[in-house]
């Protein structure tokens, strides 16, 4: 029997790291997530990250050939290879990412943004596939994008192409993590749906379960869960955290006329209750020419699966061209 | 001798309608300028139109031949030949433009959005030659943009994408005449100066000439004159307007990350008074990844030729492909 050929496909996060090996059908296998250190240097993560997967590579059923490695991270850049000012961990301001990872394996690799990674799992094996324009937000700790214009993923000059989570929505709003004040992320992210609650029950007398919590116990799935038995100021929250967006979405269909925007990460697990008020306020924003040409849709690959298929799909596109 | 081979290229406009026959150098013969008139049908407008140019055709000072005409004009699709909901003209809600001027003509027409014909003449003939990422915006009567990502005009899935001046900068703002509310042209067009201007007479008490203005009198000309004065209304204005205009290019460039973006239209004309200032908050509203990757230019073509050279260069590159 011949060996089967497999691609890594690495998503790295800021509390996270996920890996699995995909065939070229987009099946992963051996899926595997390990915590992240917030002390540890890249050098120390990578050699970890190597001893984790070559235990789940043993457990692979059948007999592989390792083609290649694809990896998605916040921050990477795609040409250069490197993962820049990596917020979270103690990596420095640029790690050369694809030359720590080439000292354990000796096949190509390639990095990408996390987002754009998304974008191209939807892309080879979502609901994007036969799509020309679409883009991706990822709703997640931080909020990114990814943008597919004339079926190509956007880079721009920079490489840094579709950092959606750090449009403007108010000059003078909450502090974002990139020093810049009122950035989507600090709304349309986990963290910044806590703090519209926060916001709401200081302003706000309407009684709610989310006064009998502990700030630190307050995630966005609680406040998912609440919303969904019905808590005013929880579905509020929702509603104005999709007002946000949605006229966000609206500003990026002026920019780009996707065919489809997708939503991803963990936000997007709150299904109706995010997806149907976002619709509604980006319909209303959207300016005329755009109406009834864009659909708004949850991701169709499985949630947390999304970068590393796209991870794979990206090393499987290089090695064949 | 033989005869020059030249396009026509038509800029139509709200107020007015510009032509001119263009060799394949970018040079502009018998450039010619026609009022609009609010009442006239299509047809009759193509009419006189062709009226026009037979004329301007006669003085031209060589034998020619006519290959093509390029068109570009607000709300018009390229793949359709249309022009759609035109403002300010009695034009209904969609004309076959390119059907109309075949009326007239034997010879290939295209047609398309004019701030995207002004990017193509960017491209062509002006400072954006070997780009491969920028993006021009037209500020005048309304604001209009054009894209152009890996080397290739972005018209996205419905054909319309880049209309820059319908992003949104104020939720509960001024009324646009699209029908939106806070859309980024009632800010920074000329109508939006002009209204940015007089709020400030309302709510400031510093003394301005402007106060000794009718408001018919007042046109985004006079605006500049005197801020170029040193009237601090007027260059109040101007900041007011370079502010909301700088952040929302800031999220334009957090999208394509362009090497460039040119300023055109009869705004631009009021130079260093209006890109000083949004230089400088663009700079101060953009995400870090990006700060020294983009350049904030005027367009390189001469002011009230950018969607006439345009056009001529969308012909030309259709009867060569």
């Amino acid at each position: 029997m011949q060996d089967k050929d497999l691609v890594l496909g690495i998503d790295i996060g800021g509390t996270k790291t996920a890996f699995g090996f995909v065939d070229n059908k987009g099946t992963i296998f051996n899926f595997t997530s390990i915590p992240a250190d917030s002390c540890e240097s890249a050098e120390s993560f990578v050699s970890r990250l190597h001893e984790c997967i070559t235990k789940a590579s043993i457990d692979l059923p059948f007999p592989y050939r390792l083609c290649g490695i694809g990896i998605g991270s916040p921050n990477a850049h795609h040409e250069r290879g490197t993962i820049e000012k990596m917020v979270n961990l103690n990596w420095g301001e640029v790690v050369d990412f694809i030359a720590l990872v080439r000292k354990y394996y000796d096949v190509p690799v390639s990095i990408i943004n996390d987002a754009k990674a998304v974008a191209l799992g939807e892309m080879h094996f979502g609901k994007a596939r036969g799509m020309k324009h679409f883009l991706v937000i990822t709703l997640g700790t931080g909020v990114g994008g990814g943008i597919v214009a004339d079926g190509h993923l956007l880079h721009g000059s920079s490489g840094f192409a579709g950092e959606l989570g750090h449009t403007m929505v108010d000059p003078d709003g909450r502090q974002c993590r990139c020093g810049k004040r009122g950035c989507l992320e600090t709304y349309a992210s986990a963290a910044g749906l806590k703090k519209t609650v926060q916001t709401l029950l200081v302003e706000r007398s309407d009684p709610s379960s989310l006064r009998e919590m502990k700030y630190q116990e307050m995630t966005s799935k609680r406040i998912y869960e609440m919303a969904a038995e019905g808590d005013v100021l929880a579905l509020e929250a929702f509603d104005y955290t999709a007002r946000i967006l949605g006229m966000k979405l609206a500003d990026a269909v002026a920019h780009l006329s996707p065919e489809a925007i997708f939503l991803a990460g963990g936000l997007a697990n709150a299904g109706d209750i995010l997806i149907k008020p976002t619709e509604r306020y980006m319909n209303k924003f959207l300016f005329r020419a755009y109406k009834g040409t864009v659909k708004l849709m949850f991701s169709g690959l499985e949630p947390g699966k999304g970068a590393i298929l796209g991870a794979a799909a990206l090393i499987r596109y290089e090695l064949k061209s």
